[in-house]
């Protein structure tokens, strides 16, 4: 399963020839090493970024401070302004962003542990998602990082 | 012993109030991955970086487009010049780099696949040791992120 999802995103990326940047908080690193997984992963992965921490978002992403604090840095707004600002940085075909909970502390009544935006940003189009997902902090991070490259991929099949 | 690693480099930052950032070349985000592992990681992981082509190790980190050409993106050079621009950028205790050939495709006689370069640099001292290690391409990217956290951690408990 998690194999199938990253073998198809590197054809998908490879096949129709896009570039991909990634800007991730909650899951550390693992999407970009999931999409670095397979050898000639060079050809389509341009930079990762773990922008773990909000200073992070908007020193090296850019991600104004006012809209983290009116939003928050978990929030379907960050998310879409992180990836469109990772794809601008690199100018790739797509911008990916994952930004959430994993736990086990910080989730609220708002946003419990598991709340995931996941955002990939494209030449014409940028969606968003918002996940609740359920189980450990490692089972909440691995699972983010396969969702973002099933959205990723989503796009990827879509005509632009 | 991977959780060993994990665990002792997590409370070792910690306990010493050290900050860190990370510039990943072949290991793709396992090392930050592993840093961001557990949580309270917020408190010393400052940034991120996936910079897999040498395009994205100038642009985002100032890595020298010449110093590449001569020496090599995996060089002692360039790891070095990696740590100490990405502890540059975010001011933070510990810049830490990894840039190897994870293989399949990639070795030469001179750098064969897993030829990897670890560099940490500090305030006071920047340490680079070369790596060849052996295995698959999932074998090496997942041993060189646990050598690069043993080395950060040797520095953390070096007086400096």
């Amino acid at each position: 399963m998690k194999q199938d999802i990253v073998n198809q995103t590197h054809k998908a990326l490879l096949k129709n020839k896009k570039t991909v940047a990634v800007a991730e908080s909650c899951t550390g690193g693992l999407a970009s090493a999931l999409l670095t997984q397979i050898s000639g992963s060079s050809k389509y992965f341009i930079l990762g970024t773990v922008t773990y921490s909000n200073k992070s978002k908007e020193a090296i992403l850019g991600v104004p401070a006012s809209l983290i604090a009116e939003k928050g840095a978990v929030s379907y707004e960050v998310a879409l302004k992180m990836a469109q600002n990772v794809r601008k940085i690199t100018k790739t075909d797509f911008g990916l962003s994952i930004t959430g909970i994993a736990g086990p502390t910080g989730g609220t009544a708002k946003k419990p542990v598991g709340t995931v935006f996941i955002a990939v940003a494209g030449r014409n189009r940028n969606i968003c998602r918002k996940f609740c997902l359920k189980g450990s902090r490692n089972t909440v991070r691995q699972n983010s990082a396969l969702k973002a490259l099933e959205l990723l991929n989503s796009q990827l099949l879509t005509p632009s």
